[in-house]
């Protein structure tokens, strides 16, 4: 290494050094810093001043009193600069961030859109669009989006960024890095990871948690004291495809009987239809709705005691059976809502299937915490004591302590929200790089 | 921190430094030692100085041409003096070694004994004179142990040596860390963990898998990078009590289905005792012998197609019904290497639900390799296949490759050596500790 280079590399190393200690403190003195760094207050200000000339932090115009009683000039993470781009194709929306270096979201956009119907290509031309439309309107707000990441839902390969099989999108190796062309680098990753990022940078705060997903698949984050785990090729989290019953229906995997098949979006949406057409009278033959396939949603012999088990269904022709995914929620919250017993149970058995696989991840990964998000954060007031319930039933005598299990106040962005962070902590983490260009 | 405390600190550090980069290289000189570390060679030779007063390094009889052409006495870690003792309690046995600082087992004692039916203090009375008697033989070595590991079958609080519940033992808020008086300290650890930190420094050499111990419970412990995963309290890998079939047969654990109803060392015995006790004919009624419970360990409808569905047996007098656990495998596997298609069958049933229970954790923490031990080593043979096919039907699909399936090489010793290695660890990390004492 020659004398440049070793300059280069020390100079990388305490601009993210000082970058580090003026985000972790919030808001710190000079002086202050080169005490947090053990730098000399020289280099501090060398280091300081670049960085505020690369618009990474900026003076407060407060003066108060120093450690010493000596005022001081503070510095913080300027959020009038430096922006990072989120994105997210899901199976049934579209969703772009920009959030500041400071951490505050500045635009956001969702799109509601099947993609489940349309080719990569135009799904990545339409998320394009979206994502030039928004990064123009940061360029409006003086902000320079540095550097992008896509969340989608299924296994990445994060090196190449290529999507080796998102089986509710039904695509296959699609290089999506190198399809989506802006005017920075996007990398890719799955969206399940992102969310829980999403939630620990955006949401409750906590520092230790397994987050869970509930799309039309169901992804989970295991996050470990501030850090996500990924496991050995970056696949870990795949909570859709725990086992609930290995002789279950088929998945689109390839397994039989996994969580998804039972709560996820699809498979509840199917129960609480089936479930909101049960008829009253429990003697007439049963005579199931193509397609509902009550049974599969919910085996009678897997549903807990002291559930409703009316096993009596009719084929319906209820605008209410057509309605498109995306909306689909909404209607199973307001038969919720209006007090429906048959849906109330049907989203109760799929509780009851997501604490099942869930005692199975704390038995495996050992969180402090349970957090769920997506479509399982509204339905929460509904499903989330049966969740509870269910891990208490099966871990509690085991274990002092059963993970609580909490609402993520996320919503649908986590993903994309977590995806801009991940750029911010990228910046964060090596300022070197940006100044540099 | 004063002038003295700061210059403790960093001789601690640098100490810690030159030793781990003796340890990486296996050998090396002075002059290869100030490269690495970036300490001055004059600072290099005190700290190599000091450690070898304290026996933790020692210089090489060799004197070879060096980087530039210079002889150098060459440094290693010493195997003659610092020694770390492992300790196991498992349900069936008790374990320890003495493992020197150069990563030789010196002297080991498996001792078989039930330990369900002896209360804890009588237990860790055993252990400790088992202890006792190797250390006096590892003094007569010249070698002093400088502290101590002890592997327990169940969930352990780190920080108190607390065992809250250890079910295959019926061991309650056992307090084995102040009840076992050496005359070095040992902590508590889980058995799985210690086993898969055997496996990762005295065995295979992977850096990425995760390790099964099958015992009368079934543990595993998650190597990432070389590290050990603990989860949020240190109780993850808890792989018998994941989820087969939920409505499965009762659980020690208080659920139900769990792994270890299927493919723990009991389950396994028994469904194996019954499916030998199978007669030939079918049209006979099913008398299942008490506690055999054959429908139990391996129900019709979740064994794997092409599995024989033999579900006719008998009560049996036979002198085999009643072997102790510990012979129960020999007993098993006598029959394997005879060629009984029953006894085989029933293997095979457990390394099924072994093969589900290892896709939900593969989905969930994404392996790199999946190393069978415990009982399932000797066994391997008969099992590795059925849990490699189930893995491929259920994983292949979704994954682009699926974790092989090996085979320990470590036996009932994984968890003992796992132990001795931490504290081995522990040294190399922090060698001041050592010297100042």
């Amino acid at each position: 290494m020659t004398q440049a280079l070793r300059h280069d590399a020390m100079r990388a190393r305490n601009l993210a050094l000082v970058l580090g200690a003026v985000g972790a403190r919030g808001s710190v003195t000079r002086a202050a810093l080169a005490e947090m760094t053990g730098l000399t207050k020289t280099t501090v200000s060398k280091l300081v001043g670049d960085l505020i000339e690369g618009g990474l932090v900026v003076e407060t115009g407060a003066v108060r009193d120093g450690e010493r009683g000596r005022p001081g000039v503070e510095i913080r993470v300027s959020g009038q600069h430096v922006a990072a781009l989120g994105l997210e194709i899901n199976v049934d929306y579209l969703a772009v961030c920009v959030v500041d270096l400071a951490r505050t979201v500045r635009l956001r956009r969702t799109q509601a859109v099947d993609n489940r119907a349309a080719p990569p290509v135009d799904v990545i031309a339409q998320l394009a669009d979206l994502a030039s439309a928004v990064v123009d309107e940061s360029v409006e707000k003086g902000l320079r989006v540095v550097g992008g990441v896509l969340a989608v839902p299924g296994p990445v390969d994060m090196a190449s960024g290529v999507v080796h099989n998102a089986p509710n999108l039904g695509w296959r190796d699609v290089p999506l890095a190198s399809l989506l062309r802006l005017s920075f680098p996007v990398r890719v990753e799955n969206e399940a990871n992102l969310a829980a990022l999403g939630e620990l940078w955006f949401g409750s705060g906590l520092p230790d948690f397994l987050h869970v997903s509930g799309e039309i698949g169901i992804g989970a984050g295991l996050v470990v004291r501030g850090r996500l785990f990924r496991g050995a090729h970056g696949f870990a989290g795949e909570l859709g495809h725990v086992v609930v019953s290995p002789d279950g229906p088929p998945c689109r995997c390839g397994g039989r009987g996994c969580l998804e098949q039972y709560a996820g979006q699809d498979a509840l949406l199917t129960a609480a239809r089936a479930a909101a057409s049960i008829r009253s009278a429990t003697d007439a033959p049963p005579a199931a709705a193509p397609g509902s396939a009550p049974a599969r949603s919910a085996p009678a012999r897997s549903a807990p005691a002291g559930m409703p088990h009316k096993e009596v269904y009719e084929s319906s022709s209820s605008s209410e059976m057509l309605l498109p995914a995306q909306q689909g929620v909404s209607w199973v919250l307001s038969r919720l809502r209006e007090g429906d017993e048959n849906v109330r149970a049907a989203c109760e058995r799929a509780a009851w299937a997501l604490g099942v696989a869930l005692s199975s991840a704390v038995n495996l990964v050992d969180p402090d915490a349970i957090v769920l998000g997506g479509i399982y954060g509204p339905l929460f007031p509904w499903i989330g004591h049966m969740v509870a319930d269910t891990l208490k039933d099966r871990l509690g005598q085991m274990r002092g302590a059963v993970p609580p299990v909490v609402v993520s106040r996320l919503g649908a962005e986590a993903a994309a929200l977590g995806a801009a962070g991940q750029v911010i902590e990228q910046v964060m983490a090596d300022p070197a790089a940006l100044l540099h260009t």
